[in-house]
């Protein structure tokens, strides 16, 4: 990796910083965030401003340009690819580390007295822009927002934002129509007393109104905005999508409706002026639900007065909650998922050995195998497809630079999933093809208890997710070891394979309790750097738990394995096993091999079938 | 309990609310805290202003009064006894119930326009005010500083503030010196760059100079602040406390001192103003330190620019983590407490059976054997001796109108603790002088499953206790039972049995990471309303564990329980049991007879010896 030379492009964005064309007055420096408008964890190629500005292209990063300076704040994961990928220009602020300085303190350490500091305030969340703005104030700046973003006025070649033909999705596979989803949001809102409700983030958006696209890679999303009233619908989309008629039919445009379930579309750069009419007419009683991870520009639109901010938004928690008809796609699609895998493995085990294989033929291999499946999309995220020391990088994608090449002396770690318009999957399995050493077996063995402690676990409804991280830990930590990440996300339905409001991790944040219908990943591991890695990742659906005395009708939980792709029981030592964790893998194989060798069989994959039965033989404890 | 009789009170206290002589104008609301000025748990009779104003003496609750009404807000565990306590004058509000207001929402509903609203600013923690003060004033109204105490200025008979002389503390027992524990202090300080360290709790006053006083009861506290400059020493204590000669050498206020370490004695009322001088003399670099819980008024004598607020204190923080002199004297005080204790149940074993033994002899009869043990102090806590549907009220302490006899037909719960000179117990056990019912022992094998895995579990260095919570539930919720209560808190050295900063617990509060030194509760329960109630607590010191792999020198960690008293193994299922958990009842017991029993031979204690010897039989568990 050759760094991006920048010389040039900066003095253009520091010309601009003065250029009274897109400045009120000149800003000292200017903050070039990661994120898109719409706070998304994967960005479309038009909103990689940071990495077009410093050649860095992480996926976590905060680029600060001053009249002399440049920096660069990442985290742990980034230092070594950000200081290949940045030229001399560049300070790398490596954050996490004791004397590595914040944005804030650097910028008051840097500029001189009553600087400006400009910021696009559609990309900078409202909660950030409090946060800067105040520490800048109180050293005598002033954070401000400039309106036109200033990288794209100087971004020549900048691709256009996609816009890709969309998806309908029909109730067979919704459970419930955009229609009920309104009127349910609505009484959300009228519980809350709030008049309007704004839709910022692009999962929302797609799932409130049952429809998918492909305008950002891996999830099924498109942009849009939109601003739900009581008896107003208005849809922020741009492009010829809404000319299909799938589409108008789907949205019901032409068909003379009751009027508060009329869609107006409108075009999507319309959202703020929209939404700044909206908030000038608003009387003393009415409120706009906003999530406070919108940005700046949308929340400054609304009055601070008329303004009802919330960590998630009633559509993020009943998107968490999926009906009967999703939960039966999301079940399809894994076994379609665990088909592809049966088959790749099957085709690993006798190719491996040959020394053909590396890891980006294998994740190929896995995206072959699953899109010759009914209703593949495309990949849920970037496959991780490591072997040997890589599978101790926990975010590595195979690259040429570092593609190794599978063998029988190495563990291989395989992390990926796919979209399908039945459901999304995400399913990690750490394989041995040769003979794995006993202290790798151990290792394995205790992130497998740690995986069964959290998929057998029973709780109290009301149990929020973070409460079973130690769970996942304890075998390992009672030999030291331990992984540094947390234990599971939520998952989307056809929709983006990280969301919110639940999860199950070591670090406390605001998760929201598990109820029944909700479905996370459970995928303990464990790293030796410059060895190899160990995870293993099923996507489990909450549901009730029968206990003896049920928590006094509070009700119990438990999980259920979406995921049914076999554990390499070559890997487990199956003498570290209590009885109870030996039936439940052998409980699992066997489920496997039921659900999806009927479907192996179904679609003539014999071969792959029989490998299946052979890898569900049960495992017998010696004791 | 009949009410108290609060009209003329509040006809009182109306009036000082309009009277220029303490107020600059008329407020229309006063509000009446809980706490002291110092944010103390345990409050002395001079600051029970709330139960004085209402007849309601819970240990939670906030009075307001206006012109119109007065109201109260408490929680669940009170409900019953502010209805009780308090007249018609009074409206309960039921705080967790979803139709009650919170008081801003209630002040802003009953007051007039433009409205003020009291409090005494030395009672109000800082960051209440702030949320208090910017409710109200969005709504119009005021939130105003009452520097005189306005039901001070009505309460005719009102207690002294307690004087009582001070203990001081030889290095046998703290292991550091004051000097020393300033030395530190400061160096903290100057880590944070501040100039300043104002100490408000009273547990941090004591700590700090190694005394100990007896103001207030349970708690080893006596009234006074700190402020400590890097310079300076300056101690606010009132009476003739300094008059005491050993006082006087401990803190050698009468020999000629490096000038950093003389100490300046100044009355207790005096903090405020010295604060301000101390404030207004500050330059553009100088910061003071502060508890973010420290009092508004406090907080507000350091202006804005030169406050440094922080959750925990360094002094909170350090205290936290008992050197081995500390450790040591917890290990003798646990050990003379569990004599006491092994005198208790020998004597409960015969005389329970004859029906004579109430509650409130029981916890009367424990404290006479603790008084019988060397440095032995007062209690520590309130007793809690409850016995069959009494035990399921998690707070409960004995009062005649409560009183129930024990009887070989119910299990009997003690919860309690002592101050000895040398440390702090608090330890609670469950027992049955008769049979217990198959499912009463099912559910205490639960509750000791859960306190084995939290007392035996292995964690890496820097763990949190919050994510150790689990552990102690999880065998309850594999059959549907669970507890409403943290499973852990800290416990000081001869100081409060209940300090932070770290503890056990669901809830997830700002928590400092456990480390080696650090003394916390182990105690699980289980409740059933209306038939009993079942705990089992040890104090635990957290210890570095010895693990296989040593989480990569990071180091690992687990608990060695202080406590030292038999857990009933009558009521134990052993076929519950796991092996593991077989092997740590039976070391335990194997400690307790060893260490325990050769202090009851020294003391001659016989009869205690021989009881101890018979609980401590090793378990056999049938496979």
């Amino acid at each position: 990796m050759s760094p991006k030379i920048t010389t040039e492009l900066l003095k253009q964005l520091r010309q601009v910083m003065k250029n009274p064309k897109y400045v009120q007055e000149p800003v000292q420096a200017y903050i070039v965030p990661s994120g898109d408008a719409h706070q998304s964890e994967y960005i479309a190629p038009c909103d990689c401003r940071r990495a077009f500005i410093s050649g860095f292209d992480g996926s976590a990063g905060t680029a600060i340009v001053t009249e002399q300076q440049a920096a660069m704040w990442t985290d742990g994961r980034y230092f070594l690819q950000a200081a290949q990928q940045m030229d001399n220009n560049w300070t790398l602020m490596k954050m996490g580390l004791k004397d590595t300085p914040t944005q804030e303190d650097w910028l008051v350490s840097v500029l001189p007295e009553g600087s400006k500091v400009g910021v696009d305030p559609f990309i900078i969340p409202a909660d950030q822009w409090k946060r800067m703005s105040k520490a800048l104030r109180s050293a005598g700046h002033d954070l401000v927002p400039v309106k036109e973003n200033l990288i794209d006025t100087i971004w020549a070649d900048c691709p256009q934002r996609p816009c890709k033909p969309l998806i309908t999705l029909d109730l067979s596979y919704t459970g419930v129509s955009w229609r009920d989803k309104i009127v349910a949001l609505r009484s959300k809102m009228a519980e809350r007393k709030v008049m309007w409700f704004v839709v910022t983030a692009l999962d929302e958006v797609a799932w409130l109104f049952n429809l998918r696209g492909s305008d950002v890679e891996y999830n099924p999303v498109f942009f849009a905005y939109a601003v739900i009233g009581m008896n107003t619908i208005r849809l922020f989309i741009d492009g010829d999508r809404m000319v299909d008629p799938a589409v108008r039919e789907h949205l019901q445009l032409d068909s003379t409706l009751e009027p508060e379930f009329k869609i107006q579309v409108m075009p999507y750069g319309s959202i703020l002026s929209e939404l700044q009419a909206v908030g000038a007419g608003l009387s003393s009683k009415e409120k706009v639900w906003l999530s406070d991870k919108a940005s700046y520009a949308l929340t400054e639109a609304v009055p601070k007065a008329y303004r009802y901010l919330t960590p998630y938004t009633p559509i993020c928690i009943a998107k968490a909650v999926k009906n009967s008809s999703e939960t039966e796609g999301m079940r399809r699609a894994h076994i379609k998922d665990a088909v592809a895998l049966c088959e790749l493995f099957n085709w690993l085990e006798k190719e491996v050995p040959k020394g053909t294989v590396t890891e980006i033929i294998a994740a190929d291999k896995a995206e072959e195998f699953r899109s010759q499946q009914k209703d593949f999309v495309e990949l849920s995220f970037a496959t991780i497809s490591s072997t040997g020391p890589n599978g101790a990088i926990i975010h590595y994608n195979p690259v040429p630079e570092t593609n190794r090449t599978l063998s029988v002396n190495e563990i291989y770690l395989l992390d990926s999933g796919a979209q399908y318009k039945d459901g999304t999957t995400d399913v990690t399995r750490t394989m041995h093809f040769g003979t794995p050493s006993a202290y790798e077996k151990e290792c394995f063995t205790y992130v497998l208890k740690g995986h069964i402690a959290v998929s057998a676990a029973i709780f109290p409804n009301g149990t929020k997710g973070h409460l079973l991280d130690s769970f996942a830990r304890s075998a390992l930590w009672d030999c030291g070891l331990d992984y540094l990440h947390g234990t599971g996300h939520g998952v989307g339905s056809f929709l983006n394979v990280h969301e919110g409001p639940c999860g199950i991790s070591y670090k406390t944040f605001a998760d929201e309790p598990l109820e029944a219908g909700m479905i996370v990943s459970d995928e303990p591991g464990y790293y030796e750097d410059g060895s190899f890695g160990i995870r293993i990742e099923n996507v489990v659906l909450v549901i009730p738990a029968e206990t003896k005395y049920n928590f006094k009708n509070r009700g119990s939980l438990t999980f259920e394995p979406l995921t049914l792709v076999p554990i390499q029981t070559k890997m487990i030592d199956v003498n570290l096993l209590t009885q109870k964790e030996c039936n439940w893998v052998n409980n699992y194989h066997q489920k496997c091999r039921e659900v999806v060798g009927a479907e192996l069989e179904r679609q003539g994959r014999h071969e792959a079938l029989q490998w299946l039965i052979r890898e569900t033989e049960p495992l017998v404890r010696v004791q």
